[in-house]
């Protein structure tokens, strides 16, 4: 190992195994560009403060061009010598352009800050990405539910029949749910994209730094003022661990659901071949494996805040370097979620729904009965809880769903329930005879009438549009900054 | 057991071990007030749509009113008979005024979609109320920051000394924390206070309501307009619940501050004797024994998130009878947190600081050698990194606090370390004489310097007017649903 | 508030709400006969050590049975004024026989190791009621097995069916489960059984304690050595929790499999109508709420894990408060459990079998094609992998469950895939036309042929009697302790 | 891709992406040596069943032994085109040896108890690995009691000084701690050591295997009976899983006391540097990162418990793809408590008590205020609650540790409590004036009195003793398997 750079204070080196036990110098090339952009805007911000002279900043933008090439071609072989990224850097600027002006690149810094940028600049990034990904799953499932406006689906309750939907219906509630996520992530984003620089070890420094000047060239909103918050709180770390959490949530009860309904049992929905595994010694199965997956690594996702909050918890004020394994609980969250997301568009995008066998499930059941009780209580006056009893003495006297298209069973047992004398007229089954007149009579916002789906599915649409422009414009919100900070590398270089 | 009001579907009765078992009656008790106005609400929108009669509305107002009445006045013994509130209700009312019209209450409406407007009706007023003792918390931490703006205080990381601060720096850093709670409060708050009532079972009804009317007498933003989404969706559960998991780290860390500063060992503060418990057996204890439950009981609020993860995730779409279980972890949550902040407002009251204690700690420290190593960097323009090791070589040779006092020992050693001459200032160590020079010194943003302190106090209680208008302008709002549904009331009684 | 008895160190007595906060008053109740029980053996030792005299115990001994009868008769009024169960028996006993002899009761004895006496000679009296009634479950489970030893039944994998079983085969499987919970039990019973009482605060006492005189008197196996041992760690409230917890996965899957085998798309079975619900809307349900109570309680068990190991997790060495709120975490894992394996042999005991819908589910299905690709194996030397593809091949090909009956289809299929000649004999599928001939056919241990589970029956019968003889043996070790514990008292008061 | 094994029912390959996200042929690497010893036993049985014939079972032996070769030098690529390890095996024997022979050595195998087997095997490994680990923790732990006999160390409860104790009384609490970790994976082996081949898909086969010849060459103690319980049951992965959890809330335990005696204000122990960190910034630091990584890795561990209650909870009976994500979370769980355990040693076998420290903290402390108040209680007959009230008051009064001391304010203390006159005898505080004689006089086993620290020691010594018999003669049973296993290979291969 070469001589460590921050080691004065001690005479003996950290013994090997203590090394790579502490190391996360192979996890850290996950943040290694935010760590070079961070380093230069800190060095440009040093310049602009006179803390270092233009030859000084011009040496260390390019040398920090040059390993950040490196980096890009391969060319330098990590070993393990190095705690983590920051030293590693500081490291080759110094070994590129000596000490005496590399020696200076840390100055006004510590690695509790500098990290601190470096996740707030990465997850800053990926919540981006998130945020088109999930635009995406929004638009095949609003898509779908275009092409399946008639398909009558049941809806359960207590995995029971409860009542009549369709299948449209039901990709628009999942829709539902990935609005709300997006409007988390924008909530997320906001207090996440704050610049912690400036805040150094813990109490700031007395070096002449312009804090807001780093922010604006990092696209940042603003700082966080407080330089004990800046680096010792990591709710920063758990707002976007539970909010994956809680999609994964979302995205796993989805999964359960395709699972059920591709059963032989069900059955109302095909699972294409191209997400399905086989068996090794059962020559007939067709098994829905990456809908498994899906959900048990919805499992991971929430354990992790779990994990997240059992190191962070019993902590007192101050930065640990117990924080430093969060890092890879939240890149697993992301890279999980981007995956899992991705297979299940796929999934959606093939399945196939079998529109007979989700007729007769449907014809061949009682799903109808709250229709009917309603129908009572609507058209006869009926208080609606007589007209509920007298639907469930008919089924429990029947048990055969054939009994709520009887007219006279229905009769019956009216009879038997009302005190006084009632004529249903004859045409009252009517309005059941087929499953389109039943859902033309739901007539509150909200449930799975046609119109009231095309009506709903523009009003996501439009809020999908809303976050689009809402990403677009963080997106241009960072490229600003990112202009700026080009163009003085690009003034000093010349 | 009462004939069951529902049951007429089934033949045999609930066995009574499995009624014991299901029957969250007691616990509903949390839930009542919602339950009637929500009842309230939902028969007074069915007057105005023409299906109740004015009679109708009239008598079923005037029973509800009656037994809200006999239940503050305890005059109901609840007996376990009922699986829950809500048959309870409809049952009095049917008793109260007959079948004939009290069967009608529950017209075009499920317990589904009545238990999710209960749980967002308590949540909403809950959030409320959460706001209010963190704005209250917040008033006594910047309170307090005003008074404590002179004492130093060192900082830790890793538990170790790092750099100087005032305790007043630490007191803010904790107002920080708070006040993203209260902007997490109110982003949960815009997405509980939708109404779901109308989705009945879970596919909506045929019965022409108004949605849009009820949301508006119970002083709801809008509707969820997916009927699915509406009975379905537990996300509206598990916000609020990881909402005060996060605020519950937060302060359990805080805890962990006082009982460590608290300690013998550290003796930095003196925490009031109300707060403390002492021993059966050993004379001499003086135990935070308030602060160590506090902790305990934040670890119960950030496991209730796993508990309510567990229950929701593997679900398929749906309404569950789990869910009901989510009701009893929602109100742990909620009262614990209730309690935690009381009493750590009065730990905070009533604690003393040590200001000797202190003194003498970071005097006997090597707590200024981050600000000696930049004050060489800054007035002898020796790159950072190079001071470090200087002062790091120091430290490593005498190990002596207060060789960071003896300016030979500094010259001796930067001489060993640069290669040039360099004449240090007689007056070098001047600035780090007294403590306040110290810290006046400290130029960024965010650090413990005196007049940085002051404008963040008064930032930070800006930003805390900013949220009590808010909370304020959502009660407000709910006022005026509660007032238009008193008047109809009123209008509908005389 | 009565002058506190512990508390002559502090001049403050303790803020209102604070008591309020720190109070287990209420909840120490669930231990408080072991509290009483554990006084009266210390100071048996006491005596027997010449600590107290002879007059002293027979005082201290009478004035204790009183407190027990008066807490049984509920004369006690319990008022929040005490923060635990400790201080409130010993003032209890000190205001009835004065401080001279009443305040001799707590010598070298801390509530440190009271609380851990007290919470082990629960545990211990839990872990037996917990084993009487697995041993009652596993009893109906395998009363079961034997009625319902030829019903065939789908077994699956990926919620596909994959072999034929019988549901006697499912039962026993289940049986293994809980036996494997019997054997941990005892495990941890062992560990759990041993008496902590002598280490007093944590270092032990002066007084000459005979440490397994105590232990022998309360029936205990053997001490905790290590003082620091018996008070600091907490394994022993861990491993019961943890025990709980996996004892609730198993359950809830079982409850799992119930609910979709009741759902009207299996529809294997008919959930006895006493433990289903209906609902307030929908006619036609009829709803497995007792079973889904079941999966989320279990949930709440194993979240219980997680709040305890938060609780524990980062307490360094010693006592500290947050142990308190271990104790109903304990008891709410218990008491859930209770009742889940009480509605869970109810469910059991009441729950039919629809034979027919199994026989024809079976029969239209391909879950004997396992079987065939195995007999073209066994009986005519095609390597198993071969025959897997002929009848996948198959299967693809005809996607129709008839085609496993269909000699000439087999044959063709066959030739395809074969490049020498084989001859099928025209029995081929002899062994395949009745369900009974299939399962007899199945030669391995543990597969649900019926000879091999009869005897499967008889052994867990076998090894559940070892188990109900270990129980009794633990519960006669347990009586001899308070045989001595009783002679002694009577001998000491007559 | 090759041409899949396994899925000529299907018409479709997987997706490229599904395939990536469904694969663990990397992970399985880990299970490889397991799968193909497996794979050897399996068909050995099946030839010693006749059916495999003699050239058979040579060739695939050899095929499987080439194989283990070549992985062994690294001559296969894995290139990501299989699912998991188990087709890629089959594939690469009949690429070898044709699919006449090569497709039989699935006979009567599933992958479903194929993995369980690979998992049981791993996991019987591991946990003799693991039980060598902790008897050299343990041995670590014991020496250095030995060494620490007369070392005065305080035992803290609420982080508040309690009783006078020795560090070698605290390291043998630890080894007692790791004394019931042993136990816990001696029982937890006894049910993993199970043979589940033969439960093949979840049914058994009608194959005729000999399952307890496959249990007796694997070195199994027996097989799992039931075919389902071999398939579907999980508790065999939690009970590691839990077993290392707890196991690291004891470790993390011990490295909070570490970090907190470490810290300037305890300043009772040095970390030796070469598990110490430094600051890029603060020239002073010397932090005790390789510990505060401990504390993190554990939260990682028990947080892994969650994430396999997550995967397992909700799932019916069967198998499910949603259990091979248990397989990383087992390994990380190992992996990480290996490392850990390495760590801790390094710590501790480094690490310098600071005795002027200790001594000084001691003696400016209240430490020995209960042995006084014993002392009043043992020898002049005070009731215990009274000497504590005298001992609590004085130092209430005089709130000065030297009072402790002073035997003239003690008689005062004790005049205004005593209704009797008391003569202290002069010599009252001999016992008091060093600590040796503090420590001789504490009576109770398990306290930190040398002699019983000694005896202690021996016992533990003793204890681990045991279990290193234990886990040799699991390591023999093994053996026997192999040695039976690698006869019959070598005398099919002569």
């Amino acid at each position: 190992m070469k001589e460590n750079l921050y080691r004065s204070r001690l005479k003996i080196p950290l013994n090997e195994k203590v090394l790579n036990f502490i190391s996360c110098i192979f996890e850290d090339l996950w943040i290694l560009d935010e760590d070079i952009v961070g380093t230069e805007v800190h060095n440009i911000m040093l310049y602009e403060q006179g803390i270092l002279t233009k030859n000084e900043i011009k040496m260390i933008l390019k040398s920090l061009e040059n390993l950040r090439q490196e980096f890009r071609k391969k060319k330098i072989k990590l070993s393990g010598n190095f705690e983590d990224i920051h030293p590693l850097i500081e490291n080759k600027i110094i070994e590129d352009i000596g000490e005496k002006i590399g020696g200076k690149i840390h100055t006004g810094r510590s690695r509790n800050d500098q990290i601190v940028l470096d996740l707030r600049l990465k997850i800053r990034s990926l919540l981006n990405d998130l945020t088109f990904k999930i635009l995406e799953l929004m638009r095949v499932l609003l898509n779908l539910s275009k092409k399946y406006l008639d398909i009558y689906f049941p809806l359960y309750t207590h995995l029971q029949k409860a009542q009549l939907g369709t299948f449209s219906h039901y990709l628009t509630y999942y829709a539902s749910q990935l609005l709300r996520t997006l409007e988390r992530i924008s909530e997320c984003y906001k207090r996440i994209n704050k610049c912690p620089l400036g805040a150094c070890a813990i109490g700031g420094t007395t070096f002449n730094l312009n804090r807001e000047r780093v922010a604006e060239l990092l696209g940042f909103n603003s700082i966080i003022v407080n330089s004990i918050d800046a680096i010792s709180s990591r709710d920063f770390i758990l707002e976007p661990i539970v909010l994956l959490s809680n999609l994964a949530i979302q995205i796993s009860r989805m999964a359960e659901d395709l699972i059920l309904w591709s059963s032989e049992e069900f059955n109302f929905i095909d699972l294409n071949e191209q997400i399905c595994s086989v068996s090794s010694i059962m020559p007939q199965k067709k098994n829905p494996d990456a809908l498994e997956l899906i959900r048990s690594r919805c499992s991971k996702i929430i354990s992790n805040y779990q994990a997240s909050a059992l190191i962070i918890k019993n902590l007192p004020t101050g930065y640990f370097r117990d924080f430093q394994d969060l890092k890879s609980i939240l890149k697993e969250s992301f890279d999980l979620t981007f995956n899992i997301i991705e297979i299940l568009k796929i999934a959606l995008l093939t399945l196939k729904l079998k529109k007979n066998n989700l007729k007769r499930s449907i014809e061949n059941s009682f799903i109808l009965a709250p229709d009917i009780a309603e129908h009572l209580s609507n058209e006869y006056d009926i208080p609606f809880r007589i007209a509920h009893k007298i639907i469930a003495s008919l089924i429990l006297n029947e048990n055969d769903p054939k009994c709520l298209r009887d007219l006279k069973k229905i009769k019956n047992v009216m009879a038997k329930h009302l005190k006084f004398q009632l004529n249903l007229s004859n045409d009252f089954l009517k309005d059941f005879q087929d499953l389109n007149t039943v859902l033309k009579n739901r007539r509150t916002k909200g449930s799975p009438v046609r119109r009231e789906i095309v009506r709903y599915i523009n009003e996501l649409n439009s809020k999908r549009g809303k976050y689009l422009l809402d990403v677009l414009d963080r997106l241009i919100y960072i490229k600003k900054g990112t202009k700026l900070r080009k163009d003085i590398i690009n003034s000093l270089s010349s």
